[in-house]
C-alpha cells in the first residue's frame, strides 16, 4: 500500500517536472514569436496551454485522491500540498507564455519589440526559459541548491525589468506611447513568469527542508526614474 | 473531536473572510493614494501587507494541521485545500494593493494619474474594492450566487482595462511615455487584483458544489488597437 502511495507521489513529481518543462518550451516559442512578429505561435500556445492545464488538472485530482485515501503526514503531506501549488504556478507560467505570444501579434506586420530593446527582450526570454528549466530540475531532484539558483535567475530578470523601464522613460525613446504600453505589459509577463518559477523553487525547498527559502529584495521597478 | 474540527474549519473561513476584507481596505487606501499622490500610504500598506501575510501563514499552518491530524475527506477536504489556495490569492491581492500604493508615489509631487483618466482609475479602484468585498461575502457565506457576482465584476474590470489601453494609444494622449508606462502597470495591478478575487470565488464555488464555475472569455487587452 505504501509502495503504491510513493509511486503515485513519484508520478506527481514527474508530471510537475513535465509541466515546468512545457512552460520552458512555450516561453521559448513565445519569445521567438515576439522577436519575429510570428502570428502562428499565439494559436499554438493557446493549444499548448490547454494541454498544460489538462495535465495540471490530473495532478490536482491525484493529489486530492492521495489526501483523501492515504491521509499522508509530515514530509509526504508537504509533498502533496506543494504539488497542488506547483501545478497552479506552472499553469500560470504557461498562461504568461501564451500572453507573450499573443502580444507578439499585436502590431503585426510590425514587431512589438523595436531594434534598440531587441537584445533586452532576447535576454528576458532566455532568462525566463532558463528559470523554467531550473524549476524543472528543482522539481525533479528536490535539490535546494537548484532552488537557490532559481532565485538568482529571478534577480537577473528583475534587473532586466528595471533596464526596460529605464529605456522607456528615457528622452531617447523614439517609438511612442503605443510601443511603450505594449512593452510594459510584455515585460511584466516575463517578470511574473520568473516570480512563479521562484514560487515553485520555494515550494520544493519547503517540501525538502520544512523551512522557508528567504528571498532577496523587492522585484518592483524603482519609485523614481533611473538615470537614462 | 469532530466538533473541534468543524470549529477550526469555521475559524479558517472567518480568517479568510478577514483577509479578503483587509485587501478591500488596502485597495481602497491605495486607490485613494493614487488619485491624490499620497506618499504615506505606500509605507502603511507595506505594513498592512506584512500583517495580511502573517494571517495567511496562520491559516496555512492550521490547514496543514487539520490535514495531518484529522485527515478530512469529501467536502471537508475540499474546504481545507481551498483555504490554502484562498489564503495565497488574498495575500497576492494585498501585494497588488501595495504595488498600487507604491506606484502612486512614483511621480511625486505630480500625480501618476492625469485628469483625463482620473474617472477611469476611480472606477477601477471602486470595482476592485467591490470585488474584494464580494469575495469576502462569498467566503463568509459559501453562496454560489455571490461567486457569480464576482465574475460579473471582473468583466467590468476587464472592460475598464480595455478602455485604459484605448486612452493610452489614442492620438489625443498628451501625457507622454512615462505616464503611459506607469498607468499600464497600475492598470495591470487592478486587473490581476480582480482576477484573484475571481479565483477566490471559483474556489468557494468548487468547495460548495464540487464542480467548477465556468468563466467568461479572455481578460487580455485586444490584439489590435481599438478605435480611439
Amino acid at each position: 500500500m505504501r509502495n503504491e502511495f510513493h509511486e503515485t507521489l513519484d508520478s506527481l513529481a514527474v508530471d510537475l517536472a513535465d509541466m515546468c518543462g512545457r512552460t520552458s518550451v512555450m516561453m521559448h516559442a513565445a519569445s521567438g514569436a515576439l522577436l519575429t512578429a510570428n502570428l502562428d505561435q499565439a494559436d499554438r500556445l493557446q493549444l499548448d496551454l490547454k494541454r498544460l492545464t489538462g495535465l495540471g488538472n490530473t495532478v490536482h485530482d491525484r493529489a486530492y485522491s492521495l489526501l483523501a485515501l492515504q491521509a499522508p503526514v509530515a514530509k509526504d503531506l508537504r509533498t502533496v500540498v506543494c504539488a497542488l501549488h506547483i501545478a497552479a504556478d506552472a499553469d500560470r507560467m504557461g498562461a504568461l507564455a501564451a500572453h507573450v505570444a499573443r502580444a507578439a501579434s499585436r502590431r503585426y506586420p510590425d514587431r512589438v519589440v523595436p531594434d534598440d530593446v531587441e537584445e533586452l527582450f532576447a535576454d528576458m526570454g532566455a532568462t525566463a526559459v532558463e528559470l523554467a528549466d531550473l524549476a524543472q530540475v528543482t522539481v525533479q531532484t528536490g535539490d535546494t541548491m537548484q532552488a537557490r539558483r532559481v532565485c538568482d535567475g529571478d534577480d537577473r530578470m528583475d534587473d532586466l525589468h528595471r533596464q526596460l523601464f529605464t529605456h522607456l522613460i528615457s528622452p531617447t525613446w523614439r517609438h511612442g506611447v503605443t510601443a511603450a504600453a505594449d512593452l510594459v505589459l510584455v515585460g511584466r509577463f516575463y517578470e511574473r513568469f520568473a516570480d512563479h518559477a521562484v514560487e515553485i523553487a520555494r515550494r520544493v525547498y519547503f517540501q525538502t527542508t520544512g523551512t522557508q527559502l528567504s528571498l532577496s529584495a523587492d522585484p518592483m521597478p524603482p519609485a523614481r526614474p533611473l538615470p537614462g
